[in-house]
């Protein structure tokens, strides 16, 4: 019985590889370094092939027992055709047919997709969106990340760039932006804004990570940091939540692991400032799957492509 | 043969009734004023029936010969249940069951929507937006509407609420918006803003086709106004464009029909603005319909409901 999915998600720092259940359990696992293989991209490839088989060789598993192989990437992927068009901090993936090089060496089906738009699928069917016909998922890191779940199933856009909710301007001037724009959300909330920011009001650098013990412990200079970063996600997402009307919004990546106070400025900032309609009937949510989500959405992906 | 379909616009001021053919052309045509109907809506359900049953028999028609009806208002509509929540400007409507009202008296099945989402319809299947799989409408007036084409279909959120492009935020505080929330592009954009920014300007009151042609005669100071507008614009429309990534946005409305020297600038903000993809696959295009595509989508809505 073709029971499982090997799902990869391909990060900056690290691969995850999961052997993925009909339940959305990971199984087995392996972790890759991707820092070996950033320079060549053949290596990354064969690297990553040889541990899907050896992952399955351990488990006493035949490739015919798996349906198919779904890997997320960080960058611009056209899942229709399968190529990768760039990747967000591997150089030298250009136009690469990842579907197709995997699939002549795996022997089994493999569909690829944007790194956030496989944690979008996973929320949305075994996490903190589960049974929602209309969410949006974001994830807070280095950037600002977003995936969209329309009439229940993942929207790509037109050309395959849809979700970019780090690059919604809060303002009509504002920072010079990595994307080319500016004033976009992602330079008031991405982590290296957030650096500055710690250095202006602290007087010196401060982790992010010790700013949140600080405020956990009672420091209103700490607390109002983390407030301030909610009200500008707050403030980005209400023009989308007026847009789109979803029932709910999940929130996941680094920050939003730690900073759970945040949550409620959030809602409360889309309550004051959206619609009626839209307001009332939108949810914040934390993201259930962690950082597994990447690697447990490629079942979602596999078995929405295979159809 | 059931070939036609009869479209109902109701707007603020006037009523527009229309029987639609196949190719999306108003075979004949009624107008109603609204106001005087505004106090009793029971009066204005009658009047808009009878003029359709008058409308048959003027075209020597049997209602059999009729697809359906299609009723496009200016407000919340559950088009799945029927009901109309609110209307904009006409009270008095709280939860009204019209499909069903208007079926017991017409006796061929009616569809309701809110009316920016008719005339969206209608310029993806008879418009501008011919053979876009994925469009964005909006039409400026006294507020700026808006509706959404995602996947080949008409997208109305979790509560039929979406596509309020109106209400994306343009700054992080800013003015006061009628929908609750403030710094809505509404408040740059909409005619009773931009009469308030006319008269700075100005030093007097303006009125907006004046602006127009002064511009078109070379005056600069008209033409730095309607440039400014353009550029908000163009400004709240980026942050959609980078989430939705879509191939089109028809501009339509009373400002966009007057001012075809905008639409440059609208197209060149989110140019420079938007994410690499998305700005150079999006296209901006005046509707072609004008003010018969609240008509002419009753057919597309009717269509789309009876599957």
């Amino acid at each position: 019985m073709k029971n499982f999915v090997i799902g990869i998600d391909v990060g900056g720092t690290n691969i995850k590889i999961g052997l993925v259940t009909e339940q959305g359990r990971i199984a087995a696992r392996r972790h890759l370094p991707t820092f070996p293989y950033t320079k060549d991209k053949n290596m990354l490839i064969q690297a990553i092939a040889q541990e899907c088989l050896s992952l399955l060789k351990v488990r006493h598993l035949d490739i015919d027992q798996v349906l198919g192989v779904g890997i997320g990437l960080p960058g611009l992927v056209n899942t229709q055709k399968g190529v990768v068009h760039s990747l967000t901090n591997i150089p030298g993936w250009k136009n690469i047919a990842l579907k197709k090089i995997m699939e002549a060496k795996l022997k089994i089906p493999v569909f690829i997709d944007n790194d956030v738009n496989v944690m979008t699928l996973a929320e949305w069917k075994y996490g903190a969106g589960r049974r929602m016909r209309n969410m949006i998922c974001i994830t807070i890191g280095t950037g600002l990340g977003g995936g969209l779940i329309i009439n229940d199933a993942l929207y790509r856009g037109e050309g395959f760039a849809a979700g970019e909710l780090g690059h919604v301007p809060l303002s009509e001037d504002g920072q010079r932006c990595n994307c080319g724009g500016w004033g976009c959300l992602e330079t008031y909330v991405g982590n290296r804004y957030l650096n500055i920011r710690a250095k202006k009001i602290f007087k010196k650098d401060m982790a992010l990570e010790r700013i949140t013990r600080q405020a956990n412990q009672g420091d209103q200079r700490s607390a109002m940091f983390w407030k301030e970063v909610g009200e500008h996600i707050g403030n980005g997402l209400t023009g989308v939540v007026n847009v789109l009307n979803p029932s709910g919004i999940v929130i996941g990546g680094g920050i939003a692991q730690a900073h759970r106070h945040m949550f409620k400025v959030i809602q409360s900032t889309i309550k004051k400032r959206a619609m009626h309609v839209q307001g009332s009937m939108v949810k914040v949510f934390k993201s259930k799957l962690g950082s597994d989500a990447g690697v447990i959405g490629a079942r979602v992906l596999v078995k929405e492509m295979l159809g």
